[in-house]
């Protein structure tokens, strides 16, 4: 296509999206040229927005910090606040100061919250009116906002002191008679969120009242942004994928490097490192058991057997209490309830497991050894009920030091359920072989 | 409190979830008379409507299908269909047979959608004018719906043939004169779904569009009903805790179970069982090589290294490839590329940690035997290949076959790891037992 061609390609798209994705495909150096044939400057705000975080580093090297600094002054608030907080320092002052004044002041309100909390995925852009406005009043600012291609989700009340006191959904005031006072209309009982709140209670808040939007106050009340479901719906995917990944010991970054394998290993190398720290402190406890374990050779066939099982039912505790502490369907407080459920759970298991594995031992892998198949079954007993127990303690302990307990299913507890699988083992191998021999 | 007191106190509470909320912490035989406490008969269906899914066994044995069908008829459609699914069979019919014949068939279309499609989670209750409408008619529709309790998120126009053709948001329609043709206003543009569409694809729809609701139509586009973006909030938190469970070996299903532990065990066994399979098959190679090991037992204290580091590189890479293709960022095709990047990082860890465990057990855990330290060292390195390649093609494999690759990393998957893990072992240890002796 030429560029008059990509010119009325580009207009004839109704959803920035889809012009970002068409971007994915071509050249970053051609970016430049490409997002100037995008005549409506709004839109050309809202693809550029839309841009993924890994691509900004090179964009970043295309654009002159005036032309970066015109492309911010389109968007609103939060994405501006965004796309600012992806430009490495030296350059984000050149941008910032080429603002204007006004927005350089909200991008600097914004940027002061942290990242993951109501304050950081706010924006300021939000209709406010006063509690002796009309309907009427209430929608002629709604039409100054929706003229700047602002998305207005609800209008928002204020006393004289700006403290919130109700809000009003669109639909409402297209029902009623422009001449009725909003005091009248508006819902008095309104949820909202102070901006230090975390982004996963924001969320859980969204989830609760099926919110489309949710006003951010200070803590005398002041109405100072406001979230959008929009935003929620990010944030919610952005944290379970965080979860997961960290429960498998790398981290979403990693997905930001599509293809160089150093940051890759980077990335995973100290996961791997605890692992690596925690598995040669079972080798040193098997050579200290050496002498002991040579003189029946079979009883190492079967470790593997218990770490592993032990292992997955480590995983599986943990995992469980994990999502039910993220949900709050538990809470700390529940714990010692969970611990003793948990423990009982991994009887069960043992026993059946134990009894399974201890039969195949006896009968199949070895000479009716019965020794060494009640070896395993006792073992398997207790290494099932220590790795139930260690997976609820594990996350638990993280969680009251502040560490996301999402990292207890990673290599530092897995490995940790190992040592302890071994010491079960092979202080049951010694005690039969003392007893036997 | 007394009776009268609790109704003044339920009619204080402006949020239903709020009132759910406070029914979970009071024995569900008293659910009945304090529902019945709330007066406003379309809040009392929006406080039944948010009860935990694991509370409704319960909750069914106190009512009669009469009182059940009563709550349902208040509800809107999709919340309807989602209570009436989760009764059990014989008294579902009764139920049904109960609700206005409307309702009735309404309730009958959504059910015969699958639960995770678009058709499961959208409700027919949306508002449609003709192309040839005016704002005002519009606005008349909107009112009705409103005045029912149903929220309105935008304005759906549609051809004689009842085929959708645009789409008109709310705040449009409060900023223009109510004798604008809804023609001239509607965007033509609108996106779209099938009601088959698997759930999370009409999440990242939500997602890539920044949505608040997306119409269902059938294969000759005509519009059967709408999804709201706070059913796709719960759908994604849903389904990425689904993930996240069975990548543990477990199910969702677990949680609706908090106290009963054989149901806990009954649901985790299974995965349990082929992990101990697999497992065995290890024990039953290990006790093949016995004669073979017997000679330098030291060589097994080294074993479960290999096994565990493999095992976590092997997750890492299952993790991070599963999530990029539950998040549409990788597709099939991409696999050989994929699969060649995590053997380059695989290799990369083998190195650094095969070095690092090689001196330990030479340096640290035996006296300078190098033959051990080098062993440890090759066997690193073929493990973490090995176990990165295995991550890659477990879950590619699974998705091919039309199973969720995130079971991948469960017990059956490690447990591959394990045996590829002791193999490598095995064979560099005999090699070099074979060379050296």
């Amino acid at each position: 296509m030429n560029e008059l061609e990509l010119k009325a390609h580009f207009a004839s798209i109704t959803h920035p999206a889809d012009i970002t994705e068409y971007l994915e495909d071509v050249p970053i150096a051609e970016w430049p040229k490409l997002l100037n044939l995008i005549e409506d400057r709004e839109k050309r705000a809202k693809v550029v927005a839309e841009i993924d975080e890994s691509r900004w580093k090179d964009l970043l090297s295309e654009f002159s910090p005036a032309e970066v600094a015109e492309l911010i002054e389109e968007m609103e608030s939060d994405d501006a606040a965004d796309v600012i907080a992806k430009i490495p320092l030296p350059l984000r002052y050149e941008v910032l100061y080429r603002l204007p004044k006004e927005q350089r002041h909200q991008v600097l309100e914004l940027l002061g919250y942290p990242e993951d909390s109501a304050g950081g995925i706010m924006q300021v852009e939000l209709v406010r009116v006063p509690q002796n406005a009309l309907v009427s009043d209430a929608i002629q600012r709604v039409r100054e906002l929706v003229e700047d291609d602002v998305q207005v989700l609800a209008v928002w009340v204020v006393d004289k002191e700006d403290r919130l006191v109700g809000s009003i959904e669109l639909a409402d005031l297209l029902i009623h008679k422009s001449t009725r006072p909003i005091r009248d209309l508006m819902t008095k009982d309104v949820v909202c969120v102070k901006p230090l709140v975390d982004q996963r209670e924001v969320g859980e808040l969204f989830k609760k009242y099926d919110l489309l939007t949710l006003p951010v106050v200070d803590d005398e009340n002041h109405l100072i942004g406001r979230i959008s479901v929009d935003d929620v719906v990010d944030v919610l995917s952005e944290e379970a994928e965080e979860d997961t990944l960290r429960m498998a010991g790398t981290s979403p970054e990693e997905l930001a490097y599509p293809t160089q394998v150093f940051s890759i290993a980077r990335v995973r190398l100290p996961w791997l490192g605890v692992a690596l720290f925690c598995s040669l402190i079972s080798a040193s406890l098997l050579t200290f058991f050496e002498p002991l374990l040579e003189q029946m050779a079979v009883i190492y066939a079967f470790l593997p057997v218990i770490m592993a099982m032990g292992g997955n039912v480590g995983i599986q505790s943990s995992t469980i209490l994990i999502r039910s502490l993220a949900s709050r369907k538990t809470d700390l407080r529940e714990i010692p309830q969970v611990l003793f459920k948990e423990i009982r759970v991994g009887l069960i298991m043992g026993l059946f497991y134990g009894l399974c594995a201890g039969s195949v031992a006896t009968f199949i892998l070895s000479k009716q050894n019965y020794a060494l198949g009640g070896m395993v079954f006792i073992s398997m007993i207790f290494a099932m009920i220590t790795a139930a127990a260690l997976g609820v303690l594990a996350p638990t302990l993280l969680q009251k030091l502040g560490v996301d307990p999402a990292i207890a299913t990673g290599p530092f507890v897995t490995t940790l359920n190992d040592i302890t699988g071994i010491l079960v083992y092979v202080s049951t191998a010694r005690f039969f072989m003392t007893a036997l021999v």
